[in-house]
C-alpha cells in the first residue's frame, strides 16, 4: 500500500494511492497513520479493504507526513562512500547516528525555509524507514521485520550550523522544516529489496544527487540493529538512511571546492524508485 | 506547585506535593501532565484548587517523569567551565547542544540499566526545564516565560559509545533509562532565580558531584533563547542544561586520570535545591 495523509497542516486526514495512481479516503477506517496504525496487524487490516470501494477524494490537496506522532527522528551520517569523500571525511567504521528534531517534519512538498542567519543550506535526498513494531537490540535477519514501510526524506542541512557552530551536527539538522517527508508511505510488502532504489535530487531543474541505496555502506538491516543497539526504537519512529554523493557542500569546479548553497526561490525536486517524488520552494526566514 | 505522576510505569496519575510534603490526587482535575497542562492557564488553574481539599493518596507509590509526552529531550554539553576542563575539552564559544532519544525517559528512582557492551556508564547531575509555551527565536529577555517548571535530571552517560563509537554523542546519551527526571516539577513561580540553586550527586553515599548553577557558562535563559534559534521549542520539551564537574570519566587521583565507571549495584542519589531528590540503583543488561 501507498499510505497518505493529506489536507491541511494539522488537519491531514488518512488517505491510500490506488493502483491508478488515484487518492482515495480512509478516515471511515482509521483515524489517522500513526503509531496505532503501523503494526503488522493494523497493516494487515487496512490490506484486506476493497481499494476500489473507497471514497475517490477530488482535487489535488497537499500531503503531509505520511506518518504523525514520530517519536524519535534517527539519521545515520556518511553512508554512501563516495558522499563521506566529498565531505572530506574518512569512512565511518560503523554507522554515524544523529538526531533530526521531530518539530522539522513536514509535508513532501511544504516549502523548505531557510533559518535567520542561514547561509549554507543544503539538500541530502535519503531513503527513509518507519518502524512499526517495537525493536531492541534486533539481529540483522529480523531487522525488516520490524520496518512498517519506507518513504522518500530529504535531510536537509545548514552546514555552518552542523559543523562550524560547535559541537554536535543536530544544531545543522532539526531546523523547522528541515524534514520534508513523503508524499508515501510504502509498505514494505511493496519494497522487496530496500538495498535496489535509485535516488535522485535536482535542483532547479538541474541534477545534483543521482545515486541508489545499493552503494549504502551499511544496509538498512545493519543500520535498524545497529540503533537498537543504543536504543529501542518504538512505533513511528523513522530512520533516515544517509544520502550518496552530490550535496552542495561538496560540489567542484575544475577539481576545486566550488560549494553550492540554497538561495531564496530555488526549487528542489527529489525521488526514490517506487517512493514517489516530493518538491521544496526555499523560501527565506520568516517569523 | 510541585506536580508529580505516580503510579506504575505506563499507568501513572497526575498529583501534587502539598506544603506538608504530601502526595495527593489530582486526577479529578486533569488527565496527565502533559503538553496540554503546561501552559501558562493551564497551570494557573491548577493553582485555584484547594490543595487541602484534593484526595491524599496513601502509601508510597513510585514517581514517574513528572511530565508526558516530550516531543524533544535537548541536552547542553559542557556548559560548566570546571567540567569543560576535567573532560579536556575546550570551553564552548556557543552552547553545545545534542539530543537524548525521549525513549530513555523514566521515573527519578527507576533502575538504570548498563546496555549491551557498557563499561564506561557514568553520571551528570544536571537543571532540567520543561516549556510551557512555543518558543521561536525568543529573546534572552523573555525566555523564562516559555519555561512551565524546573526538575532534577541525571542526563545518564555511556562514554565509550558517546565518544569513542564515531558520530555525535547522541550514540551514548539515549539508551534505554539513561533519563532519570524528577521527583518533581516545580512550577516557575517557585524558582524565582534558576541561576542560584545547589546540585549534588552520590555514587554509593560518597560525594562525587558537588556545584551550583550559578556557575553556568551560558544561563537557563541565553539557552532557552539559543536553542529556539534553531528549532521550534514545543510545550513539553525538556532541556537539561549541563553538569559541573564530578563526572566519574574526569575523575583524578595523584593529579593522574583515574576514572570511575558505573557497575552492577552502584547506587546513584542526586538533588537540587528545592526540586528534589532521585536515586537510582544501576542494574546490568537484561533484554
Amino acid at each position: 500500500m501507498k499510505l497518505v495523509r493529506y489536507g491541511k497542516p494539522g488537519k491531514e486526514k488518512p488517505g491510500l494511492i490506488d493502483a491508478d495512481g488515484k487518492l482515495r479516503d480512509l478516515s471511515a477506517h482509521i483515524t489517522d497513520i500513526g503509531p496505532e496504525q503501523l503494526g503488522d496487524a493494523a497493516l494487515a487490516k487496512l490490506r484486506k479493504l476493497k481499494t476500489d470501494k473507497l471514497p475517490l477524494v477530488k482535487g489535488s490537496p497537499r500531503f503531509g507526513c505520511p506518518v504523525t506522532g514520530t517519536p524519535k527522528f534517527i539519521a545515520i551520517g556518511l553512508n554512501y562512500a563516495d558522499h563521506a569523500a566529498e565531505s572530506g571525511l574518512p569512512l565511518p567504521k560503523e554507522p554515524v547516528i544523529f538526531m533530526k528534531a521531530t518539530s522539522c517534519i513536514q509535508g513532501p512538498d511544504d516549502n523548505v525555509m531557510l533559518p535567520k542567519g542561514s547561509v549554507k543550506g543544503d539538500w541530502e535526498i535519503e531513503l527513509g524507514l518507519v518502524i512499526g513494531t517495537r525493536a531492541r537490540y534486533v539481529s540483522q535477519k529480523d531487522a525488516l521485520n520490524h520496518v512498517a514501510g519506507y518513504c522518500t526524506i530529504n535531510d536537509v542541512s545548514e552546514r555552518e550550523f552542523q559543523i562550524e557552530r560547535g559541537g554536535t551536527w543536530d544544531k545543522g539538522k532539526g531546523c523547522d522544516t528541515f524534514g520534508p517527508i513523503g508524499p508515501w508511505l510504502v509498505t514494505r510488502d511493496e519494497v522487496p529489496n530496500p538495498q535496489k532504489l535509485d535516488m535522485w535530487l535536482d535542483l532547479n531543474g538541474e541534477r545534483m544527487q543521482s545515486g541508489s541505496t545499493k552503494t549504502m555502506i551499511f544496509s538498512v538491516a545493519k543500520l535498524i540493529s545497529y540503533v537498537s543497539q543504543f536504543m529501542t526504537l518504538e512505533p513511528g519512529d523513522i530512520i533516515t538512511t544517509g544520502t550518496p554523493p552530490g550535496v552542495g557542500m561538496g560540489k567542484k569546479k575544475d577539481g576545486k571546492p566550488a560549494p553550492i548553497f540554497l538561495k531564496k526561490g530555488d526549487v528542489m525536486t527529489a525521488g526514490i524508485g517506487g517512493l514517489g517524488e516530493q518538491r521544496q520552494l526555499v523560501v527565506p526566514f520568516k517569523l
